[in-house]
């Protein structure tokens, strides 16, 4: 019997291998595909011939650290230790993971909100712990009356995701005031805040978690460089938590990778003396604002985007095909690549949504935009 | 209640800062000192500057891993399907990691030989399963029959590594002979066979497992390009196993790390191109004669190595404190980091042994040797 009987190939993986197969634009899995910061390269190519292939310290290389440090203070206004509060991790993924089994036990309870990310449920299973996934209500705010409701004295973690994959939503102070509200009830859940798109939100700032004075000493902060620097092959991750909870984190990462890719590290130390991740945001809501323009006579209905890279649109009116379906015939018949929506349901709910992504170069936008408006 | 409660700092991260603190020549945990291959440098260089920043395919690079299939073909003779039976991973550890969790559930047994590197028992610990050790001859040889004592209904998998850390002792055709016998008495047992140090073996050839017509649809074998490549901090190894088995380690390796660097993928898939890997062993094998030729005349008495990169000395003529502290007092006293052989003991057994490695350039061998010698 398998422990995840019911994980089968991640959408990310089907779409993105359907789109090669049938030459299609591939708008599915995020990331991007102009080319990286030349400056972000130059450091590579020149640190190539240096002596950084050697495994850097477990938790990550020093240098690193010290600078992610500053970064979150200058982002966040928050000072944090990094010999004791900070893990460099094998991308984002590998800090929730690692977080995940670390603290969760046996028969645990972990909040998941309805629609999410797919990375969340399976780590929480394989701790043999139960996963409690709470709806979001239809604009994709959180609701906290439900979520109050299925907290209970099982309960050890919450994970939000900020802003939100797949529906870009971002999380408001009244969202943080009743988090602030229900924790003061149940002193014994911490929070997981999977921030990986916290540089790429547009009209609306993000509000992260490290600003909250109430989630300092109980939150799991996960990021990543893949999201920020368009690096999302290089895998460098990291995680911010209180002392407490990170001793426990870094006993699993030792025995999960011991350490990080040393290259990438040492590149992105460099690189983040001469990156302003402030142009982010701007940079993402152009593409946004440019994709949107192009597809605004086409038959798909946009749903607002507060952050991310990520478009989600309604096909409601175009078929009444499930979302799956409608995703493989929009690569077969119309060579675009995008993922269905039900795919983050624990229900697998199909709304007739699908979502774009549009960390891509202008010409791949209006090729797509191109063949999605003759839809 | 941590789900690691005996899980301290590793004694590599303990040897390896304390060497730094004191500035001694630092022969404790296991990476090379001298420069990487300019061919694998000059590739890095070159690439850092083409299209390989973004998420490879989950199960690794595709070039890489027809390199991979083709590596395990000429060094084994043995053929296996990359889509299927192969898994690129961050490291070793992620492979061991992975494979353990994907396949042991709460209350497996899994046997774990005494001493062994520390990377096997906290997984099992992790699965809620329960790590049996059993001792290894004198000579640290398996004992085929204590191994099969510990056998029963509940024994899930069997680990070896092979050649051996610390020890450096490899497996004869005589123990996969008793390893046959014992697992036609137990269909359900497979085995993780860790061959990191596969290239690096001297007088006598490395019988890997690959080889063996009885494990091929039981085994799971562990290896990684950061031994056999001198690049310990790129953190890529990979993973060999039947369909059936690597289907499961999939499923997990899917949340734990999703992918792994993509740029030390591509430069490593252009490498195998130009290396060879069956230099490797005599390359070391000069390495550990010159060592032990440095030391003949010292009070430590050598250990046989007859792979890795390891060399086991005893001082059980020069002091009779434990291992832990005679280590201390090499580093402080003269300038000489090693490891204490009792850390790889379930029990930290201390038998006045300590490790050497020897994965170091000549000019720090002789400075070291002659610190050695003058105590
Ligand atoms: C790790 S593959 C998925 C990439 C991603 O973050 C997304 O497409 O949502
Ligand atoms: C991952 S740190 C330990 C390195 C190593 O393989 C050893 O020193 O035994």
């Amino acid at each position: 019997m398998s422990k995840l009987p019911n994980v089968t190939t991640s959408i990310f993986t089907v779409m993105s291998k359907m789109a090669a197969e049938y030459n299609a634009i591939n708008l599915s899995q995020g990331f991007p595909n102009f080319p990286v910061d030349e400056r972000l390269t130059d450091i590579l190519a020149r640190l190539a011939k240096e002596n950084v292939h050697q495994y850097t310290p477990m938790a990550g290389y020093p240098p690193l650290m010290n600078k992610i440090a500053n970064l979150v203070q200058s982002s966040y206004n928050r000072i944090i230790n990094p010999d004791l509060e900070l893990l460099v991790t094998a991308g984002a993924t590998q800090g929730i993971f690692t977080s995940i089994l670390a603290l969760i036990k046996t028969s645990d309870e972990v909040i998941i909100l309805d629609p999410s990310y797919d990375s969340y449920e399976s780590p929480v299973l394989l701790c043999n712990a139960k996963p409690v996934r709470v709806p979001l209500n239809d604009d994709y705010t959180p609701n906290w009356e439900t979520i109050e409701k299925a907290c209970s004295s099982k309960t050890k973690m919450i994970i939000i995701n900020n802003p939100h994959n797949p529906t870009g939503k971002i999380l408001t102070e009244n969202d943080f005031l009743a988090l602030e509200k229900l924790l003061s009830k149940y002193p014994e859940i911490i929070v997981l805040s999977d921030e990986v798109y916290e540089y790429i939100t547009f009209e609306e700032r993000h509000i992260s978690a490290h600003t909250k004075e109430f989630l300092l000493n109980r939150c799991i902060m996960i990021s990543s460089f893949g999201k920020s620097f368009h690096i999302t092959g290089w895998k460098i991750g990291y995680v911010v938590a209180p002392e407490y909870l990170m001793k426990e984190i870094k006993k699993a990462h030792q025995f999960l990778v011991f350490s990080v890719n040393s290259i990438s590290q040492a590149t992105i130390s460099e690189y983040l003396d001469v990156v302003d991740v402030n142009l982010l945001g701007k940079f993402y809501q152009e593409k946004r604002d440019y994709f949107q323009k192009l597809l605004q006579h086409s038959r798909f209905e946009l749903k607002p985007c507060e952050g991310t890279y990520f478009q989600v649109a309604s096909y409601a009116t175009i078929s009444n095909e499930d979302d799956i379906a409608f995703c493989k015939k929009l690569i077969i018949d119309h060579g675009v690549a995008a993922i269905p929506i039900s795919t983050f349901y624990s229900d697998h709910k199909d709304q007739r949504l699908i979502r774009f992504c549009f960390a891509k170069d202008d010409f791949t936008l209006e090729s797509a935009a191109k063949k999605i408006c003759n839809i």
